[in-house]
């Protein structure tokens, strides 16, 4: 059988794996059967996860052996030295190849954005591949970028962000011209770097596939208003930590009131029909899959942490992406320029 | 009868001034004789909220009367323009004069920063006043500065800012050595810029009135080891806001499940006394008060939005502002540089 795309998955990073990657890829198989999977790792190990999950005689299913790891606690350097016997270099080298279509690992995140740049060619007219991610809101999601990849961003890269996050957007959510925001301070007088004073000219003047909507702020990001939001991956990323340790606080806070006493533990379990579709809809494993955007193939980076259903909806993620054929369109927009 | 101190208040500023001042006030002079008040507003609106507070005849409150008013809309310049007659500008001045020790003000917050570093001395030693914030954490609260007073900040400045910050530390919550964490991002490859690496190097080499113990993420600030975290104004605005924003986004999602069904909305009443200690405990209302630092004289910003009862956790910041006698420590901490 013809598969209409093939992902690579490096099977050996982060938290659990292989086990979550199979157990993932066993939630997807159920409801998709157009996509092929090839599993950077060692083989015995993919193997016995495989069959716990019964899907050894699955055809969609392949292996590629790989004896070494990049572990989380490896820095850039070693990762590099380690090289082409990884797992995870030999998947992104599969994308390389043509082989595979975008490829997904949980491994660790400086090595992936390192190699990626490395064996994959940045698209022409992007200057810095950013990190992409979704973020929830009171309406739906918004994309978030960079989360991480560029520390210091001008204007250029800020108007080019605006562009590749409006695609993914796009793709994603079936939107033609998402709004685009520039992530600022408050007061007017203490407003921004020039840098940010720049790109809000820039992007007011630019006529592409976005609506630019101004400035926005921190808190502004969870009230669902602005579609992408743009910033550089300093800020993102101290936003998203800062974001997920608020979250963690406050539910850790519920968590200590219900259970202090006896009656509190009552009431919790009557209310825990309640607090089951609130810790559903807030779960952070929904979200999960940060996307690396600007070179010629998507990479896909889970979060180190994900469990089985967390990688489920990389994988997801990940084939939404390929059945938009994102980087088409990015490849298109950077090509036309101003439409 | 003569009072220890003297808080200014400028009467007018932030949402329902002055009612919510006055308040603010009531609820403070229950428990505090040893301070006197000088409230800076139209004369004949503080006298009626005085009287509904009936604390017409209080010995400790007097009114300095002011006609005009620095709006929240009005830009810095307009804000100077209207200059010495607006009440946040006397109150201020009054502090310059000696006649009041500190000054609390709802208002516009760009005024109020470039005003106060207009008519107040800069302390020796230190090149950018910051904004410093409470911030509410897994076992207490800790301090963030710089909270969006300065965009961009270099080396020296985020040193200063650790000793400003453990000294405030220092005077709240009565420890000798603070911890100081520098905000920073997570995979040690694309960690931080050059200014941030050069100040981790110099304050591994400070020996002052903190313990410095290296960088910290964005996820970190919440679970309360840090007592003092040290960042840019840019980001820490962006992170304190962004808090601010996922605080909200889950309360309400919290609220909407809670009342999207008679089932949930009695499970509500059920756990009501629960969700009312939550709430009591992460109310915003009792963080109340940024404290603008490095100028001869203490500044407080209290939320535009804030009720009385958040005035009246302003008040009280100030008051152990003023009992722990924090200018003079930070004054003498500069002036003998390195203890």
């Amino acid at each position: 059988m013809n598969y209409k795309y093939n992902i690579a998955l490096d099977a050996m990073g982060g938290d659990n794996a292989p086990k979550k990657v199979v157990e993932g890829l066993r939630i997807f198989l159920r409801e998709n059967k157009e996509t092929s999977f090839t599993l950077f790792g060692k083989k015995k190990e993919i193997e016995e996860c495989l069959q716990k999950c019964d899907l050894s005689k699955n055809q969609s299913i392949f292996i590629e052996d790989c004896e070494k790891i990049i572990t989380n606690e490896m820095s850039v350097r070693d990762s590099i030295k380690l090289g082409k016997e990884s797992s995870m270099w030999r998947s992104i080298e599969s994308v390389k190849n043509k082989k595979c279509d975008i490829i997904i690992s949980s491994g660790n995140t400086g090595a992936l954005l390192v190699i990626s740049k490395l064996l994959l060619k940045t698209i022409d007219g992007v200057d810095k591949p950013p990190l992409a991610g979704l973020w929830p809101n009171k309406k739906n999601l918004s994309i978030v970028l960079d989360l991480g990849a560029n520390v210091e961003c001008n204007e250029k890269n800020f108007v080019q962000f605006s562009k590749i996050g409006s695609e993914l957007y796009s793709v994603l959510f079936d939107k033609q011209k998402p709004n685009v925001g520039l992530l600022n301070i408050g007061s007017e007088e203490i407003k921004g770097n020039e840098t940010l004073k720049n790109t809000h000219s820039s992007l007011n003047q630019t006529n592409n596939n976005f609506i630019y909507t101004g400035y926005i702020e921190g808190n502004d990001i969870t009230k669902g208003d602005v579609d992408v939001i743009v910033t550089d991956g300093f800020t993102g990323n101290v936003a998203l930590k800062t974001a997920e340790g608020t979250a963690n606080y406050i539910t850790s806070e519920i968590k200590n009131s219900f259970s202090n006493s006896l009656l509190s533990k009552i009431s919790y379990l009557i209310s825990y029909p309640v607090f089951s579709k609130i810790k559903k809809k807030l779960d952070p494993r929904n979200y999960n899959g940060a996307i690396f955007l600007g070179l010629t193939s998507p990479v896909i980076k889970s979060h180190g942490g994900a469990d089985g259903y967390a990688f489920y909806n990389s994988i997801k993620l990940s084939s939404k992406i390929l059945r938009g054929n994102l980087i088409d369109k990015i490849k298109n927009n950077f090509v036309n320029g101003k439409k």
